[in-house]
């Protein structure tokens, strides 16, 4: 039979430039300009934008990036604060043809330069407050083959006090170019847009390759699930070198937002921000909503609007949750990778959960949920048959994704990709729980679970206990060699200030809370290390462990 | 140079089942069954669905069609009222690897017979009470190589009275159906989902190819546009034999909303379900909303919440749209064709023309505005060198649109599908002008126009005087041939119940607000023709002035 199909496929049927445009977030940013020119873009300290002049701004910097040589498929790497320049960035150079590649501001010069030998940019966008660890980390490098192009903020004293390093100076590139330029899509949605190094909770950082196509996908798939409606007030508290800031750059473009910017992540500043410019949105890891809880009362502010908080990058203890909610912040917790181009799991709040009781409802709270809209597919196998989990919220397994917002690949890094995409959905690496209303919740680290007398032991278990203790400002807890048991949960504990605790207090008040077997054996008490976005460096810890051994 | 851009497409690097899954409207309606299984989908009189029964009704459904042989790529005609019966064919018909077919249910036996041959299609999803059509067409047309499935509607007298035509009953397939029906995604994004006939203005209606990547793309731009919540209450009166109803079945599902189904499309009805339910949004053609405003005023519901209203399918005259304002009703309206799977403009408000007085106010909600989230590029061009006409609201040249959102082509007919798509965009064949603030105006459809003496005369707007005159019900312009000046304006006017006016008092009513060549030169009283979706037949006015002379 099939009697229709060749005719429904027939060759004039096939894609043409009218009806198969490639997916780009570039599209957002004309769009609004289109439509909303005089809507504010971006404000920044005393510094204002409209749609007209971010657009204007980002074709004439592309224009500029081109004059200078870029070609196609080159990476362009940027160093800087979330500054409109930043902002910018997420647009202009794939304007150009090139490829973003965001670094996080506060790496190591030997880690910049292994980054610089790895993605090898033609030109480099720096920012003048981190001229330093650039230029220590270009005499590092093997590769220094790359102009670099200075930001100065004339706003931050670090960066307007010092000295250019680099030949050109941004402003001048944006002035210089030409606002005719007639920058083009991408000629195919699976070109490469971004190259963003994993932030490194161990080992070198790699590479992960984002296309255009996952790039509007996961900005159109965020309105729904976070209930975006047009013209936000977005706080950009999240470093746009992380993820590009969540993708939220590219859909503050496609429903023209006001994005405020800001260097300062203090409590204050904050606190200050969402006051003034009566945010609507923002997004941290938990530390910086863990840093808003734990504020002065005097300078927190509570707002008479709704403001939502999306947080991510580690499972927010519940205390902070419920604290931050007090204070008049709706959080949805989401969970992603840097991967997935940021979140593809959301813990959606079920109206009938609130009829629980608080237990209850922290325990759903702390869960990481369901699939976002663009997430296709999100599961918890056993990792040697690839089979679902049972959904008891007992056994664990690892978190496994299907999207279209899976990065191509690690760069020039063919065994790692095979490994994490060859199944048919990209492996996360990360160790979960399937609830039996579907949502999954993270027990820990596929590296960082303990093995313990041959039991299983999640150190985010023992950690949110830890949590609980009124003292502990933070905590971690990994796996030490044990000739006994193999290995046994240790405890790093940072008190707040002016607390303190004993090992044997600590120790027993998690046995309290935890089958014996999962208490920790020993307690290291000191400041924990941590990266920019907030996450504990457990491989620091462990190696402190092992040096000490 | 061009350091990276061949790593960066390394093979390794291409697209895999992990990171690029077709773009299907399917997805969301597994995603809504995963997430909110307990929420209200669907109601229609006494019956009521949810998201896991509709899923999986759709699941099952879609097994069942397999079972009964349909292939890959094959036809299924539906011919129904909007129940749930056609909200699920929206979906499982795809499920199942078909091909949706809906079918305008006012057409005449002659029409269906000529889509039963174009189609071929190997199904027909039938509701009984469209059974004596069906019948007829099916004797007329030479192909009847298709069993027939019958939907039985027990709330409807027609419906539930009719004796079945089919072989088979809907319900008894679902309920038969497997429940675990392994259904897949379509292989490609660009593969067939719907093959949708034009309503046709003039001629014979033209196959219009669907594919689901536009499908997808349709569902998700349309909700920052139409600035979508999450779990709407939508009443489906838009049918969805037209364009899908607009593509919001794929919508409800992407963001779980209530669909209230309806057979009944008074005004008591309309406005009897709004206040039942609490509708949130609605759509319809400007004669739902003419029905809507001249309604008796004991039956016009003025609701205490925000109710949206989009409009599209001829440009609405500005007293209805503040008629229906006064009532209560925010109105977007928006501009597509079939070809373009309805939407693909709309008329954005901007905050800044509320303080405009209101003829001005009123001469902006009736331009038909600028591209949707989804639609790449919308523009006015001069035909003969397809370049953009000055954005001066007065030169006219035909709107040209380019959008993932585009027909893959007229089915069996490349000529067609050639004129309207090979030259970057897709022709369509509407009139309109482009004012300075971008926003685009219909001002004719390409045959409507009417030439006199050499000069342009939009007969649209000459109706839109013929409507400002307080007797007059509709009013339709048309060429006339006319020795002299080529053609003259002819208009054809249908009077308000017990109202009366004569061809002289018209004519000058006109030249009191139009350029004297404008003017029609006859006027013609009585009913005027009109497709079941609201949309004036010119072409039978045409002919009957051809037939008359």
């Amino acid at each position: 039979m099939a009697k229709n199909i060749d005719k429904l496929n027939a060759s004039f049927m096939s894609k043409r430039k009218a009806n198969h445009v490639p997916l780009s977030p570039l599209s957002f940013l004309r769009r609004t300009f289109n439509l909303y020119p005089d809507e504010v873009s971006i404000i920044y300290g005393d510094r204002k934008f409209n749609w007209r002049e971010t657009y204007e701004r980002c074709v004439k910097l592309a224009s500029s990036l081109k004059q200078h040589g870029l070609q196609k498929g080159e990476v362009v790497t940027v160093i800087a604060a979330n500054t409109p320049e930043m902002f910018e960035c997420q647009f202009a150079i794939a304007m150009a043809g090139g490829v973003l590649n965001t670094v996080n501001i506060r790496l190591d010069a030997e880690t910049i330069a292994h980054i610089f030998e790895h993605a090898e940019p033609r030109i480099l966008i720096a920012d003048t407050g981190f001229s330093d660890v650039i230029l220590k980390a270009k005499s590092q490098s093997n590769y220094k083959d790359f102009e670099i192009i200075n930001i100065i903020d004339e706003q931050d004293k670090m960066s307007s006090t010092a000295s250019p390093i680099g030949k050109y100076n941004y402003e001048q590139m944006v002035e210089q170019g030409d606002s005719e330029f007639n920058w083009q899509l991408p000629d195919d949605e699976w070109d490469a847009i971004c190259l963003n190094y994993t932030s490194g909770t161990g080992g070198l950082p790699k590479g992960v390759v984002y296309h255009h196509r996952g790039a509007y996908l996961m900005a159109m798939g965020t309105v729904p699930a976070w209930q975006m409606q047009m013209h936000p007030t977005y706080l950009y508290t999240v470093p746009m070198f992380h993820c590009n800031g969540w993708g939220h750059a590219w859909m503050m473009s496609l429903i023209a937002g006001k994005v405020i910017c800001t260097r300062q992540l203090t409590a204050e500043a904050i606190f200050g921000l969402i006051e003034t410019h009566k945010v609507t949105h923002f997004g941290g890891a938990p530390i910086i909503l863990g840093m808003l809880v734990n504020a002065h009362k005097e300078i927190q502010f509570k707002p008479s609007w709704p403001v939502q908080a999306m947080t991510a990058g580690a499972p927010p203890p519940a205390s902070i949750l419920q604290k931050i909610e007090e204070l008049g912040y709706t959080v949805m917790q989401v969970y992603g990778l840097t991967e997935t181009y940021g979140h593809v799991v959301q813990c959606v709040w079920q109206d009938k959960w609130n009829k629980l009781d608080f237990a209850e409802r922290a325990a759903r709270k702390a869960q990481q949920g369901v699939q976002f809209t663009h997430t296709e597919f999100v599961d918890v196998i056993e990792r040697e048959t690839n089979r679902p989990v049972p959904a008891d919220g007992q056994t664990i397994g690892e978190i496994v994704i299907r999207s279209n917002t899976i990065m191509k690949g690690y760069h020039k890094n063919e065994i790692d990709t095979e490994k994490s995409l060859s199944d048919g959905f990209f492996r996360s690496g990360d160790l979960a729980v399937r609830h039996q209303s579907g949502y999954l919740e993270i027990k820990d680290r596929l590296k960082d679970i303990i093995i313990s007398g041959g039991e299983n032991i999640s150190s985010v278990e023992v950690e949110n206990v830890l949590y609980r203790h009124e003292n502990v400002a933070f905590a971690a807890v990994v796996a030490k060699k044990d000739e006994k048991w193999g290995e046994t949960p240790c405890a790093f504990v940072e008190m707040k200030p002016n607390a303190s605790a004993t090992e044997e207090e600590i120790i027993s008040f998690c046995r309290k809370h935890l089958a014996g077997f999962k208490a920790p054996k020993s307690v290291i008490f000191g400041e924990i290390p941590k990266t920019s976005t907030g996450k504990i460096q457990k491989y620091i810890l462990r190696q402190s462990l092992v040096s000490s051994n």
